[in-house]
């Protein structure tokens, strides 16, 4: 990406290990993430030359020296963000916030170096057949994000959650809400398509309403009192408030949208009286139990992905999700 | 009080029974709140004639018809906010923002009205002796907010604490964090009585610093991480950055300074990746415990008293607090 709406499929060196800790991936698929369209809508900068893509799966292609959970051949999903997954944070489940924490980039391309391969990898059983590779691409962070929403937002048995964002994360953070035993899901969204695929991930309900007429909806399924959890996956002022006005005094709110240019009122905050919690999601944790969910097919992520392009087809990618033709592309190296 | 710096000490009627549920108590003790100095000090506007006070224990004169719990000769300690004690917000420990909720105010009087009396009083086993007094009036709210700020930091065995403010909250507070079990608890104080003061109460460690200085002094003592937990009673911008700042990603957050005028930058929340929690305490709920523990001398919280004055001294009371030259000052009627 050389700037915003300027993405360009370019010839670049084959990445090489650089680390001992480092491992090769052969990408078997990548996909454009929302968090990619922040830079693309000229809404944050990443330079004037950015590598993107942090979600993948793929084959190992070369490890480090130091590398001993994975090896060449093995079929691995990876965390968006690369940890030791030995340090005090990581043993707490922070692995996003790792005291050596890396950012994995440039993973919407042929190859991937991955730092900290030991501690960022998961391999799975063996050679996954074709159709589960969109689902655990999913894994390595539009699922692990969602999942990690509906955690902070303690979904859970007999609870009511509302989901703040239609986008791949909030839609994926249904499908989570719901494996960890919510009893109702309210999805908020007032796109046919999405509703659809909400629906199909476990939501109850479909709320149509915005910001206050949105809280207002909430509120009156939940006798007036708001739901028990609340997961925003938007990152705006607007969706902010509204998963914290939606919320009950004492429930949670967990928030993985990015939040650009927000600004939370201390005293609106007070008087809500919730718990927030959220940030970028520590997606390795859940990774070993995510494999396994999609490997017995309890669960199919991979339907996010509405539109498959190869890889040299990426500006394309970025506009669909840009225009919202697409909920999440994946792209096929 | 009728504006800025204008506290009187007027006569007013008898308060009497409004409702059925109302009781009607001789006040033993009240004091003033760091809430107080707020409109006290001009930035909260109270109106023309506010009737100050909402901290108080004492005994119960006359009841309504619908009271069943306390009765006339009971001697009783109230929450700050008065709540049925039965709705499901309140059964799920938020009695602060029960569905009926109202705030008690006029404490700071020879008699007070409490309405929703069944749900907001506790009864002591028997009549107190004079020198458990003071204790039990801080369960009112000052104990009661220094230990749901704890509850909500998730203060406990094996964690290193941080408290930030070194009020009369702030410092109940690292009592409670002691109670529940907490191994390590930082003082952020740079005021010799408070320092000893928080001592008394089981603080391991006094830090000095403010601000970015510190955050710095509390990760130097914590390997770099930050506090698993830290606790805000103060309620500014700086106090609030402090807290989120010097908390480890993943730690909590417990809140409760009322914070006016604070705004909270969603990315910097966003990149802490801290729990946060807080709001108006809900007392009531740890009353029963509060009492328990006052009244076999396990703790001592009324020792954050440091003045005691005569009612008719109120507006002294309000000057000492605002100086800064009393921690807390106890009313008597």
């Amino acid at each position: 990406m050389r700037g915003p709406r300027d993405v360009r499929v370019e010839h670049r060196a084959k990445p090489v290990i650089q680390e001992p800790t480092d491992a090769i991936i052969k990408v078997a698929a990548a996909c454009v993430c929302g968090s990619d369209l922040w830079p693309y809508r000229g809404i944050a900068d990443y330079g004037p030359e950015a590598r993107m893509g942090h979600e993948y799966v793929g084959v190992v292609e070369q490890v480090g020296d130091a590398v001993k959970t994975v090896k060449p051949g093995d079929f691995v999903v990876g965390s968006f963000i690369a940890s030791d997954n030995t340090c005090e944070i990581c043993r707490a489940g922070y692995q996003s916030r790792c005291v050596n924490n890396q950012g994995v980039n440039a993973a919407q391309a042929e190859y991937l170096r991955v730092p900290l391969a030991d501690g960022t990898l998961v391999a799975t059983p063996s050679m996954p057949d074709a159709e589960l590779i969109p689902s655990l691409l999913t894994a390595s962070d539009v699922l692990g994000t969602g999942w990690f929403a509906a955690v902070a937002a303690e979904a859970g048995p007999g609870k009511t959650v509302a989901v703040v964002g239609d986008g791949a994360v909030g839609l994926l953070s249904i499908l989570a809400a719901r494996q960890l035993g919510a009893e109702r899901v309210l999805a908020m969204s007032r796109n046919p398509a999405r509703q659809a695929l909400a629906k199909q991930f476990g939501a109850t309900d479909i709320v149509e309403g915005r910001g206050d007429d949105g809280v207002a909806r909430i509120k009156d399924t939940t006798g007036g009192l708001g739901a028990h959890s609340v997961i925003e996956a938007v990152g705006t002022q607007e969706s902010m408030e509204q998963a914290i006005h939606a919320c009950r005094p004492g429930g949670h709110v967990g928030y993985v949208g990015v939040a650009h240019q927000v600004q939370l009122k201390g005293l609106d905050l007070f008087f809500a009286e919730v718990h927030l919690h959220g940030g970028p999601a520590p997606v390795r944790q859940y990774l070993p139990d995510l494999i396994n969910r999609i490997w017995d097919r309890q669960i199919n992520p991979g339907l996010v992905f509405d539109l498959t392009l190869p890889l040299e087809h990426a500006p394309e990618a970025y506009q669909a999700m840009d225009q919202r033709r697409a909920i999440k592309v994946l792209l096929q190296p």
